[in-house]
């Protein structure tokens, strides 16, 4: 990859892709957008962000229903949620070229996997996000707080490895004034966002609670940390080992933070399926596969399981009796869950 | 105690009370009942008793609102909710003779302490009751299924006896028709009532589920499952051997009953405190007594002590209300929530 900007494809203009989609077009990278409920609007009023970093307005955005109508890329990035990786396969399709590089903004473990599948490890990183962001609207991103990056190479035999295109896409990054750090140990900051999103995004959907309320009491918050040292214990089994002192600063970071409802518990609300596989599943197996039983993780998982299933059948009530109500106002769900999105 | 049928107090007619003390009164046992919310309407209209066991009415019953107008006993049954064990000392007092026994019928482990403490431990037995019963209204007891009572000698020192008072008051409950068992050994009944009782009230709380969606769901049914062997292995630890086999049949058990709302479940959804310190925190703290840390029960806990906190509040702001828009009305709670009541 050359010295100038590379080209982008964003899967899903949510709060990931919208975020750091936006940045990235406003310094000039070139940037194509996949919108879906919102696609009329962005396609009509472009982007609007809300930042620390910065308030900007982008009028004209390249945005597409459809990655059939989307040119091949340097990079595509992969920002919408893992219960929508189904469609990967046929989204990737039109937009890779032999050298293009699938970078993987999802949450959870091992969730590279399904583009690995579609294009070849060799071809995939994957990146951890560290950030506070929901969408307040059609096209409009509210960034509160954090946003850091930290992304590395998938394939395992790139592991300890800085790649050129690495280098080249944290160049634009940074450039665009975005937080980002390559890292030559992907699994590591895997394992690291995963001790801040197994507690606080199973819990908060189990317990009906945001981040302040889970910290506030004495019992909740002793369980948030039980469930961090299980995943930093399965971590270990894993390879990684993460210094003891992260878990009291992840504690201490979230008691901090403004009272925030992870994305977890946002999908939940709105009767969105819920992402325990990637979040809790994968890295519950993965902590299994090498002997380790984290019995509260398993807990979790089981707890989400239950809890997601009896959501998405009400869901499906839902739907069914709006259809009978009024056959156009089939898709209400989700135009009103459309709203709010937070990683 | 002679030959003769023993007289009875029942502190607390409610489901389990209004039920056992019913058939007591009825096969001629002289039966003092405590009453607070149903007070007035069983002085006017008596019991009302469905059951399995036949149905029937006493249309006059020696219904008291304080212990203080009752006549000493040979036998106080403690049939009220643990969350109400304050009032335990001050009600027993006029209650007990030099000869006075207390039947502690509460669910959890160790609940028989409250009562040891106020009149000594050689004086108390404790009863555990397999049943599913619920309050249908004021002085109306709906008996739906089971209802064996297990009971025995709470002392240390009274371990593997059956005493001539367990003889007594078996003869008694069993002239009266019901299914009752003295048991030599109360700690494995209670250890045995606990592997239901933890699985399902603390679940039933945590995902809102009945009994028939917990085992319907198959990640719900393997966490009740996996909840009943830490129980059965807390017991373990605890000198109670019980055997595998009684996993299977009570999970085969609940699958065949009607769908049940655990007592729990009624208790926070009519915002009544919840039974979590007897029900989960007790067996757990006597479990890590032995060094054994059932990881699962740990983390139910924890989440039924957060629930309860945060449900308890609301109720708090929901009185608040109801007092400032009718001051006559502040004890809406408690009146609606009298309607129901399950064991």
């Amino acid at each position: 990859m050359a010295d100038e900007k590379l080209t982008y494809a964003i899967l899903g203009t949510g709060a990931v892709g919208g975020l750091y989609g936006s940045f990235l077009a406003r310094s000039g990278c070139r940037v194509h957008f996949l919108a879906r409920s919102d696609y009329a609007h962005i396609r009509q009023h472009g982007l609007q962000v809300e930042s620390p970093w910065g308030d900007f307005h982008l009028p004209q955005v390249h945005c597409y229903s459809s990655t059939m109508d989307m040119p091949e890329v340097d990079v595509v990035i992969v920002a919408w949620k893992t219960t929508d990786n189904a469609h990967l396969a046929e989204a990737l399709e039109p937009l890779c070229g032999a050298e293009t590089a699938v970078l993987v903004l999802q949450n959870g473990w091992d969730v590279e996997r399904d583009a690995a599948e579609c294009v070849g490890s060799e071809r995939v990183l994957g990146g951890c996000c560290f950030l506070c962001c929901h969408k307040a609207g059609p096209g409009h991103i509210r960034h509160l707080d954090y946003g850091r990056i930290v992304f590395g190479e998938y394939a395992d035999q790139a592991r300890g490895k800085l790649t050129p295109r690495m280098r080249a896409i944290a160049r634009d990054f940074s450039d665009a004034g975005i937080d980002i750090e390559p890292s030559v140990d992907l699994r590591d900051a895997r394992w690291r966002k995963l001790m801040w999103n197994i507690p606080y995004n199973g819990l908060s959907v189990v317990l009906n609670a945001d981040t302040q309320q889970l910290m506030h009491d004495p019992a909740s918050a002793l369980l948030v940390a039980s469930l961090m040292l299980e995943v930093r214990q399965a971590a270990e089994h894993h390879g990684c080992r993460i210094e003891e002192e992260y878990v009291d600063k992840l504690l201490e970071d979230t008691r901090r933070m403004v009272p925030y409802d992870s994305s977890m518990r946002l999908d939940y609300r709105h009767r969105r399926p819920i992402e325990v596989e990637a979040i809790v599943g994968n890295p519950l197996r993965a902590a299994q596969h090498t002997g380790y039983h984290p019995r509260q993780m398993e807990m979790l998982y089981h707890q989400l399981c239950f809890l997601d299933r009896h959501n998405r059948k009400a869901a499906a009530v839902a739907d069914l009796e709006t259809v009978a109500q009024d056959p156009d106002q089939s898709h209400h769900h989700q135009q009103k869950d459309g709203q709010q999105q937070v990683s």
